[in-house]
């Protein structure tokens, strides 16, 4: 079957090597890609308001210095989660996921597949979907790809995920196949339950470079809205990760998003890039903000350490976020000291700012033709942090 | 010794009854009493960034509906706390409180005297000052009204408080009397080491009338910029606490601010202004956020409560505040039960709002000279409320 185009209307501004500059068209306005997706599992970007949310990173239009705020245009949240707390029947009665957070952007939801793997739940996997019980008090659920897919759909996300099978990595290569045709399956189910929400599939495959061009070759069959790469970040080495998306993104689909689920560091958001990638997201950010490893210009800091104490310098001078812009790293210190909640704020201000400017930062540099310079220069102060 | 004029340049704008509005015009701004102050024991006040405090409540002189927000005048921190942590040389080091938090409006600090009495850290009450330990790490530390007045200006805040003892309820007449005397001699070795900042003199002398009638006389004969009454919402119950304001407040100084220390809920909050109170603060808006306890317009409500699950309203329809005017009651409870931290961010910035709002309510009751029938109808409200 042929594809036809995307209903998100994806356009393919420029490319730069296999850097690809792109717009996303969602109900919920446009996303410039490549673009990082902040993850609110919960319906909540973890320690902000949905209004602090709006305000994060600068304004990649603006000639000011620094620029303003705009915020990031799409967030990730999680069928899981939100199907054991609140419950897809609130979420869709209280006007869906979106009048639910007080977000008007860009939602794409997770099939809860990759949950289902991570959290090990109490499960048990049949051709049909996944049994499995609550994390939090026991409770019997059942995740199908109809399932799946109509729970995202009520929810009112812009996109929905196809439900997957996301294999451990060690397993051997008859395991993921076995595993990857079930994905297969799931994901022609998934399609024809497809109505409102944008839906896209997911290729599997492992760390097995055959698997993952026949995966590539039976989704990109598919009418999908987007390509995503899944299965990978699940305990691979970095370089198997990256021999796995150097090679596997090439082949996707060109007239389609490609999404690299669950990725990354800094530096890997550069790396798939380069690869041909154009959507991402990650925990990191906002996870790494909680224990209080901050990402700046200059490498990545631990603000607990006593240097900082009396640093009255921003915790990143080329930064301007509200954080960077109104406290100094003793103060920030110093709230992550004494457990103050603000330390968590003022951290995910910061490090969801950093990673949108990143991505910002990215998406000029392919605009102007100089992705690779843009990139080469990126990894090349990363290599020199490491030896300082 | 007569008093000369507050170099705080306190205004008395307007009476009705009791009840005063004001001006208290500091180093970092004019504010309008009745105030409450927002505490910020760690130089944060808990949940919230300096910035999201600034636009906390609504503006007293606009006619905008909702009104714009402006947020607290001032705020209270605490010399204990900072002094522990991250210790008065960092802060004075790091520009003083202001510029430590990022805050360009008035600071208030306690003088450590209350926290010695509340935190029953191992002390040792002499003449000279109070010995004690820290509840951090156990290391030795010595606070006197020299020493207390010092950090307070070292931290440059813009009122400090007059170093006392604040005796327990319940003990006996003697006790309290010794008490109170010792804090006497305390308040006139406070004056003796004031330099560039304001200093407020305490008034102590447990629930006793008569001790706190010479308290009065020998705090209001002294130099001091402002009076407290302190000692209050130690345990003793709310009649008693009455008792003890409603009788003192008329004895102060007319021509100075008068704070209650340390209340209270918005119905003593009230009852404090018609008694003749002009500043108030407490932790309880900012610590009831964090239960899930949260104040509207009509009634405290438990936002874990099942009722709330699918309730689409906003928290409390009569307010302006970011929460309330971007999500409802059900995600606010959403949040809560899944601990996200957003949860407490969104409580505070209601209930400190709540708070704010207030006491603009109260201000422009006294300038319309119908304070009375405001207090009259809050009052019945509340037992209203109650019945239901």
């Amino acid at each position: 079957m042929l594809s036809h185009a995307s209903r998100l209307g994806f356009r393919l501004l420029e490319t730069d090597g296999s850097a690809r500059l792109g717009e996303v068209e969602t109900p919920h306005g446009i996303i410039e890609t490549p673009v990082f997706m902040p993850v609110g599992t919960h319906a909540s970007v973890k320690s902000l308001t949905t209004e602090q949310l709006k305000q994060l990173g600068s304004d990649a239009r603006s000639t000011q210095h620094p620029a303003p705020s705009t915020g990031p245009r799409i967030i990730l949240s999680n069928t899981y989660h939100l199907m054991l707390r609140p419950g897809v029947d609130l979420v869709e009665q209280l006007g869906g996921i979106h009048k639910f957070m007080g977000w008007d952007r860009a939602v794409l939801t997770d099939s809860g597949g990759f949950q289902l793997f991570s959290l090990a739940a109490i499960r048990k996997i049949r051709e049909e979907g996944v049994e499995f019980r609550s994390h939090i008090d026991g409770s019997p659920y059942f995740l199908s790809p109809e399932t799946s897919v109509q729970i995202q759909t009520r929810m009112g996300v812009d996109i929905a995920m196809a439900f997957d099978e996301c294999p451990a990595y060690g397993i051997s290569h008859a395991e993921v196949e076995k595993s990857m045709q079930l994905t297969h399956r799931w994901a022609k189910r998934s399609l024809a339950a497809r109505t409102t929400s944008s839906l896209f599939g997911i290729v599997q495959g492992g760390v097995h470079l055959d698997l993952r061009k026949r995966s590539v070759e039976e989704i990109a069959a598919m009418d999908f809205d987007g390509v995503a790469i899944g299965g990978v970040s699940v305990g691979e080495p970095k370089e198997e990760m990256f021999e796995v998306v150097d090679y596997t993104a090439p082949l996707l689909p060109s007239d389609k998003p490609r999404y690299l689920m669950g990725v990354g560091t800094p530096e890997d958001l550069v790396n798939g890039v380069a690869a041909g990638i154009d959507m991402f997201d990650c925990v990191m950010p906002t996870r790494n903000a909680r224990n209080g490893t901050l990402f700046t210009s200059s490498g990545k800091i631990q603000i607990k350490n006593a240097k900082y104490a009396a640093d009255d310098g921003p915790l990143d001078p080329e930064c301007s976020c509200v954080t960077c812009t109104t406290v100094s790293r003793a103060y920030l210190r110093h709230l992550f000291m004494n457990d103050e909640i603000a330390a968590l704020v003022y951290n995910t201000i910061h490090n969801v700012s950093f990673y949108l400017d990143l991505m910002r930062a990215i998406r000029q540099a392919i605009a102007l033709n100089s992705f690779a310079a843009y990139r080469e220069g990126f990894l090349s102060r990363l290599r020199q942090e490491e030896k300082t």
